[in-house]
């Protein structure tokens, strides 16, 4: 596993994401306002995308933020087409979609519950029932929205009414195994984040792991990513592997899988909630 | 990480495990008692350790097995000082032993309820109430046993009488945080095991994540082993690190090395439940 | 790294290869005829594919083989359709084809220098004279046979002629940048080792480095595998991954996953040159 | 793996690196200067170590710096007690110790020879001769200096001589095999790197392998760090691992991690040779 930092910030920091084109004296500028607004920089982190030409600016501040003040210091210099964004320390809410595999959803679950992530989960969504009794056990409503007998739009529509009622940050796909519409994801860019049981872009589509055991390959993987209109082409935040070998059929590459898929995801959660997540085009810009 | 199969077996299979002093033709006479008992050989395997000249062979045995018979059979030429266990597959009963970390027992009361370990779990024992709400959501029955205004012996006398009660299989300490006296560790040779937050033998003892951040070490690492009389020195099962650096702080160490805990653990009792585990002085041989 | 055994045959060993269809009693007849001729098993490893219901084993026997004799006493009782192979410890033969690139190369020159490898190599082969001075370096004879002004079929002509003075057992191409013909393939089955700068099957063809910066993964690899008739397709042998991030370039990621190229090449080469290696179908059995 | 970029740095670079009591105001200062002076900054790292209170920031300038000018700029406003360090992106001259294994030493001078490392080797000096052939096939000086008959002072003494003539920035010791003394050590802080056979602080001292294989670790690993008054105990520059069974013998071991140990330490010698390590007490601040 390469890195695992789960929730480094302390209680009482705001976090300032700056993502504009690049020009130079940039981090003397922010850095000024910055300290003219009397905060504190706990920890910055720069990055310039040579293909675009964006500077990205994450920085972790202390001190008691006003922050439309601190917006409109940054804005006087800041070129046109930047974004800014700053965001106070709290949990982020969180709708979990899943389908019928237990293994992430319950692990989200059991870290909600440990208080390993930064997160509250309102609602678990899923076509299928039986999922319910894993959120039950930890009191997480959780709503079957089954997908026989409707449309695939009669379906997501009915989903959409949810996650409108909840208002959620974000979306996690948690084994949710249908395909969602252009339509439905283009309601929350950036903001769903899906699991594939591969090493994108190897194994995309179905039956991952059936695909890599015919291919006989001796690593599997997983890889979070968030989903946009292209099936398993979003922006990739997490991959990792498992060294796997010939005695692995294609049931025991999905039961080994399980623990990379879980553990993937959960990283890119965190990477995500604790906003050190960028998307520049089909990429992430990750300040670990 | 390594490898994972965390579940391999079908489910009318024996396991038969053997361990005797090394002589010429083991692998051909024990084969032929198996044929003999029209038996067929799913799959096989043999190491010698040079240092004991010990033999250890693994096979899995497909087809109705008359245990006395096949034992008396394989007894006639095997050698004295031979080990001989016909094991039958089923789930195994594993009492689990915890502190205050909910991480590890978390995932293993998860594992169970998604079958995703041959296991029944019919109590956790604790030293603290503060796991009880956990246990609870899992059904799983609670026992807490506090150590304070009690002898070490009384309290491990408190302790063994509920798990004689239980007779369990297997005892797993996940975050256990008491060491436990000899006394009771030698009831139950290779049959508790343990999981130690650092890649043993560095930072054995107290604090490892402390000691590791102290060291300024590049990786921290977790160690499933089974206890015996020497703290952290039993025969290690399963070990896997994380990378790390120097913006890590020893609690940012300790979030992120969670996930190789809970894994390595699970992954170790997982081969000691299927049967894959011999010990070899203090060391293990595994048929994974 | 998942392992890395790279030469663990004691001097005076034999090696038995089967590969036959499955059937009962198989082991224990095979190594009836071992003991029969007296041989002692140093070690042992059997598998079946359930797919092609096909079994394999390899065992390193200890002792003064008489081949032929062995030979006719497992052609006694084994199935027609059976491959029986008995190499004695000795270097294999190995010529080496590259392009432009010397990391590889170098690597193996090394490793050939230095008795890491138990390999000989007669000659590299390349199609541009820059490595001429690196082979050089270490006695090996260069023989630059361009491509250019000639067709694909004169090149290979070219090289063939080369190669059938050598007759070598292995051919190896070590970062060699030009595509072989089906024809020049099928005369070599599963004796030609490539290495690719991807984890196959993601970014098969050209610049997967480039691929792999376009598409923004977090995990670059390399993968070694016989040539067969189709690019890229071949049996895999071994694999690994390296984790990069967005600040890598995709120059930076191809100078950082040289490493990984060298070293997934050198351990597949040793794996097969120590007669490890099955292939079954389109994908390989491997004892190591 | 977890990193490996090799060679970031384009040809015009500068490096600028400052290590001092941390204050409010440093970034903003900093790069306030380098604008100043008309630089353009390509990238920027920082970080605060809390418990020294100690601020660490590495920039690559793009531009002509004039750098009496720009030391002046900041020596003006930065805190005493400030390490500034303004260095070219060039070469640096590396002299490598050895004693008997080749591979280190090999890999080293090939990266030298494919210009994979941004060093010049002066010498080579060992004391025993059996490596001056693998030298001379990169044509780089070797000079054998035995310790026998020796004591280790007068030894120490004849090879310091030899180092002050060629006086090199970086002392590397490529499986070097005698401890050196605090007064060798003394003369070169944080200059001296070492590749110790094992993930320190397990198996400090001798025979890592064996003290790996007694022990039955199921990881083995490397370790190259800054060589201090203190065997095996001076700042951890990089570390990685391998995974290993109890198939492997003590030799088994030692063969398998010499790939771990040859990367591992070119990995921290182009991290040192980049200008990407700093030492904060007996740690390492790298801006990888």
């Amino acid at each position: 596993m390469n890195t695992g930092k789960l929730s480094k910030l302390a209680a009482q920091l705001s976090i300032l994401l700056i993502d504009c084109p690049d020009q130079k004296g940039l981090v003397h500028k922010i850095t000024g306002a910055i300290l003219d607004s009397n905060l504190n920089i706990v920890s910055n982190g720069e990055f310039v995308d040579q293909e675009s030409n964006r500077f990205f600016m994450r920085t972790e501040l202390d001190g008691s933020v006003d922050g439309p003040e601190l917006m409109e210091k940054l804005r006087s210099f800041l070129p046109v087409n930047t974004n800014i964004r700053l965001s106070k320390r709290e949990k982020k809410s969180v709708i979990i979609m899943a389908s019928g595999e237990p293994f992430c959803l319950g692990d989200l679950l059991l870290r909600q519950a440990n208080q390993e992530l930064p997160l509250t989960i309102p609602v678990v969504i899923s076509n299928h029932p039986n999922l319910a009794q894993l959120a039950a056990k930890f009191s997480v409503p959780f709503e079957c929205i089954s997908h026989e007998g409707k449309s695939r739009e009669e379906h997501e529509s009915a989903i959409l009414e949810r996650i409108d009622h909840f208002q959620p940050d974000y979306i996690v796909l948690a084994k949710y195994m249908r395909i969602l519409t252009p339509g439905f994801v283009s309601g929350f860019p950036n903001r769903i984040l899906n699991i594939h049981h591969s090493f994108l872009p190897a194994f995309a589509g179905a039956k991952p792991y059936h695909q890599a055991f015919q291919r006989g390959v001796k690593i599997i993987g997983a890889t979070a990513h968030f989903v946009n209109q292209d099936l398993d082409e979003g922006p990739i935040i997490s991959q990792d592997i498992l060294h796997v070998d010939h005695t692995h059929s294609a049931l025991d590459m999905a039961q080994a899988g399980r623990d990379v898929e879980k553990i993937v995801l959960a990283r890119a959660l965190n990477l995500v909630l604790e906003e050190r997540v960028f998307v520049c085009g089909n990429k992430t810009v990750i300040f670990s």
